[in-house]
């Protein structure tokens, strides 16, 4: 289950905004080998940003991003995300 | 990119049918903590499953099912999910 502690939607999105870049603010990447994240799993998108934070997974980027990552951004990025639709209008 | 090579998407299904227990042949998976895959950006399944092959990403169930698959097998199982509709109806 995801944590299920309570999350800032405004505060997800906001502290998601860096991960727009590359994952796009609606959640359907525009760069080829990096992941749609619109609608993904909750608890995924949490096991996810923590493996790269831990090195259990490793990309440099990504371990770069999660690294500053606090548990409240974790849980509040993976909500942002996995409550996006997964099919966005254009 | 991805690999560009002709794949079998019939291949792709027989070959992912031991990832439906997880994942779902449909793509939206069931269990929490495990990633929906239904039209997943190509490329990066790719990647996902090499990184679960050579343990750059850390999983024991993912390091497992991914040990005993060819390269055929990680394009074709990628063009499956990916090509799946995001949305699929219940």
């Amino acid at each position: 289950q995801f944590s299920g502690v309570a999350t800032d939607m405004g505060a997800g999105q906001k502290r998601a905004a860096v991960c727009f870049a590359c994952h796009n603010a609606n959640g359907i990447s525009k760069i080829p080998g990096t992941p749609h994240l619109a609608g993904q799993e909750r608890a995924y998108l949490e096991a996810a940003l923590h493996a790269y934070k831990a090195g259990t997974r490793q990309n440099p980027t990504m371990n770069a991003m999660a690294q500053p990552l606090s548990e409240a951004d974790i849980r509040n990025i993976a909500a942002y995300y996995s409550l996006l639709s997964r099919t966005p209008a254009r």
